[in-house]
């Protein structure tokens, strides 16, 4: 009984905050406040403007104990010129070497969106076809010529932008979906397509990218295989290495790696295609890939709890998989701290009456919405029952879904708007996974470097995340960047994820900035079986240097 | 009106041979036919009898172009000495090389459960621990002694058994469950541990491994991740490539990959694991995997169907995905040949009133038993309205389960019981994956080989498969084996599917048998890029030589 009444109240309530239970459709997700879109516009548009605009460093000013390696050519007039002449010098080659005034035009390459990473390439190469990628790269390699293959530069690790002079390989220009079976649902396309420009093709065709991510307006495919995006459905449809049947990559020598397969099964001999996801353009550039791509689900529901304890967040992932199952989507996790920082920048009606110390946001997905909201309101009835969830809303119509999904989504921008944001994306076992935010808050404020007023440079530490794959954001929200909180951070939190036996990257990759702490993660063993590798494809290391491993 | 006549009419006569409607349990899944005890224990009594059941040939013998690679040492008594002193002389060693009254003993691991592959190994090595793998390896490496790993030896491509005097390296003593997570669901465990075991384990649990397969009995889940098994319900749960979380193997030199991850998201570096999944013992062996186990189903539902023509039987695939979705966990297609095969050899009584050219098994898995029934109800409605099923009935029980999937899992021995049988496994797109039978039936009865009575050497071309995965069975059921037949099967059925671009193996592997003919499925440059993978990690060639690549 007291499970009913509550729910009715909660149900009550919501339909006077407008937030209700009905299932919705999913389709045209584009969430208000932090859409990719947004990243990407307002990436251009800080690009476009000014130099002033700039004044953010320079990755060498802030790494200064990374040098270039000299085995490494400087370019000359005869290299662009050859590029022009393959290329063709109008969209394909953007010259900054030859063409002083086009320094400008440089930084929406040489800068990534974050404004952390600045490099100095002068040059911008932009093929058409993999044939073109092939020949790039191998005139590169003959010639000690560095390289950055980079995607939709929407990555948070460093990994797209060149650090000194290193020539940009954009593959914006490959952006062509190749094919679509409707029967088996398996796409091939350019890697340089638009993860939402794919989606939308799909959803047309009653089917769904197995990646979801905030940046899906600029990201390419080809960048979120380079770099084994995980995003919000992994819990759903599961990794990239399940999901890519094929994939199409020029090694540095020019040798096209041609395993473009289309079809689920397939073992004839080593799949060295998945060498190639995650491994950030360190080996090859990826100019195509096949993807199984399941169908897309005719109901969706969201549903936003509060809970009194992390114990309580496990308790309800438990209950979620156990009754919602098949069709459970998504279970995101938020701590207060979190959506106090949601409340104050995005100034929106929270959904809830009342404060919880965390909060959960799940979404399921299925073919039958009586079924699908049957199965959600009896989790509900069941969790509120057992008091293992404290109050809750479920979203109404796609508005209500894309409001709810607004206080996830909207952390990261939220948590940057101070000044800047410490982030970590790590791996942690479920039962200490937030323990990892409760620990670093207390050393910060043990430091006396956390409080309201600009003294302090932090402003919060604040936990989220992917609960259903045990991925946790956290964020050191701080109103400047100060060497006393990195002093605090770092090395403990690797050092914490390596007594956890978790990791210090769970998916957004190495990059420049995690590249001296891969031994956190890995054995001596493994690091040396990763040199072997990159060595074996890339020996003259002219593949995204100073990264990675 | 007209399809719920029909289906009322299907139930109730399903009543009367006691086939019907509703949902079971599906847990403890052995079905009656081939189940993989039988395999195992029919197996083993061979192996124990006397020698002359051993009429097999050697593999020497059928493949007389295969040289012993002059390179590998003899086996002497010293390293017998080393390996008993190292293992200790009990169940870990079996030594045939210096006590010739134990070579019947070598026959279990000489030779594989098809009879088609007969070694003549004279050492079996049992390690018991990663440590012990790492120190034979490493002996093995500096000493140029051959080895070949086996798991369960159900593989059916020779991959598993020695082709001279190789030392059969047999993983059955590494079988212990390391850890369970029952948040998570992620299991890790010794490669050796059985499948069915392990899947028994995690039934108590109410989790499922990920793969499932008629070999269950026997097989180890070290060899389903060295030979990238697919099986039943890859469908739902995707490939190991996907599920496989982390791996524990030992290289030829002795160094422990040890990459045991138990978390489902670390973009920290290459993700060399993958290599070994599906490499075949050819570039280590592996210890332990890590795996991500979903939930079990509460509720199976499975139906068989009728269908007049594989046009059908696509239509049928198009809306089961379409309409059961999430809960699809099994489309299988079985074509009348194979049905009759079935019907001749095991004597039950058909499921259906009527014989049709095709027939598909259905199985969903869901949590909630009646909304699962419904979607299949009205599923069922659907088609039959559409006149896309011509018939159909649906398991009442588990016993009923059993006996309808007897009718698919049936094929396989039953096509072997007239003699021989030459079995294709291959991936073709779904329009003509049907057609490689109706093309190669129509070659040997052209060539006047096949008939019904003792002169004809082929009984009947059947086709069945996994649908849902574009995974076709071909098997050419044959009274003897015979070299016309042969001349018409190959290479004929391997260009017949590089035409149409699918794969000479979708899931049973290369081993020795497809070794010369993954050339139909692979590019040059693959082909070049695999042999620099097998030469890194194993430049003396020691591991699983004369198969593979």
């Amino acid at each position: 009984m007291a499970s009913r009444s509550r729910i009715a109240r909660a149900l009550a309530r919501a339909e006077k905050t407008g937030i209700s239970a009905i299932s919705v459709r999913p389709a045209q997700a584009s969430f208000s406040l932090v859409t990719s879109r947004v990243i990407s516009t307002t990436t251009v548009r800080h690009f476009r403007t000014s130099a002033a605009r700039y004044a953010q460093k320079f990755t060498t000013d802030s790494y200064p104990e990374i040098k270039r390696d000299a085995r490494f050519s400087e370019l000359t007039d005869d290299h662009v010129k050859y590029f022009k002449e393959l290329l063709g010098s109008g969209a394909a080659v953007l010259d900054a070497f030859t063409n002083e005034a086009a320094v400008e035009d440089m930084e929406p390459f040489n800068c990534d969106w974050m404004k952390k990473y600045r490099g100095h390439c002068r040059l911008v190469l932009k093929p058409g076809s993999t044939e073109e990628v092939s020949k790039v790269l191998k005139y590169c390699n003959d010639n000690m010529l560095a390289v950055v293959p980079q995607g939709g530069n929407t990555g948070l690790v460093g990994g797209s932008v060149p650090v000194f002079d290193e020539i940009v390989i954009n593959m914006s220009r490959m952006s062509q979906i190749r094919s679509f079976d409707d029967v088996s649902g398996v796409l091939t396309a350019d890697a340089g397509a638009v993860l939402e420009v794919v989606d939308n093709y799909l959803a047309e065709k009653g089917y769904i990218f197995p990646l979801d991510l905030a940046a899906k307006g600029s990201c390419h495919i080809g960048g979120n295989v380079a770099t084994n995006a995980g995003g919000l459905r992994l819990l759903r449809y599961g990794s990239l290495h399940g999901n890519v049947l094929g994939i199409e990559a020029v090694l540095p020598d020019g040798t096209v790696v041609d395993d473009l397969f289309k079809l689920r099964k397939n073992n004839t001999g080593y799949d060295i295609k998945q060498l190639f996801i995650g491994a950030e353009g360190t080996i090859g550039i990826i100019t195509g890939i096949s993807i199984h791509c399941p169908q897309r689900s005719q109901a969706v529901n969201v549903a936003f709890f509060g809970l009194e304890s992390y114990e309580k967040v496990q308790q309800a992932f438990r209950e979620a998989k156990g009754q919602l199952s098949e069709i459970l989507s998504a279970f995101e996790l938020m701590d207060d701290s979190s959506q106090v920082l949601v409340k104050k920048i995005t100034k929106n009606k929270f959904p809830l009456e009342n404060q919880y110390p965390f909060y959960c946001l799940i979404e399921t997905s299925g073919s039958n919405a009586e079924h699908d909201t049957e199965k959600l309101e009896a989790f509900l009835e069941d969790v509120m029952g057992k008091e293992i969830v404290s109050d809750g809303v479920v979203a109404q119509d796609e508005t209500q879904t894309k409001s709810l999904w607004g206080w996830r989504e909207g952390i990261s921008e939220s948590s940057g708007a101070f000044g800047g944001v410490y982030k970590y994306d790590v791996s942690i076992p479920l039962k200490s996974l937030y323990q990892l935010v409760e620990d670093v808050k207390v050393k910060i404020q043990e430091a006396g470097l956390m409080g309201e007023t600009d003294e302090f440079p932090v402003v919060d530490v604040v936990g989220y995340g992917h609960m259903g794959d045990s991925n946790l954001h956290l964020n050191v929200c701080v109103r400047r960047y100060d060497k006393a909180v990195e002093k605090i951070l770092e090395p403990y939190v690797f050092e914490w994820i390596k007594e956890h036996e978790g990791s210090i990257s769970a998916e957004h990759g190495l990059g420049l900035a995690k590249k001296k702490f891969i031994g956190y993660s890995r054995s001596d063993n493994m690091i040396g079986l990763m040199k072997q590798i990159k060595n074996l494809y890339d020996p003259n290391g002219i593949m995204n240097p100073y990264k990675y491993i």
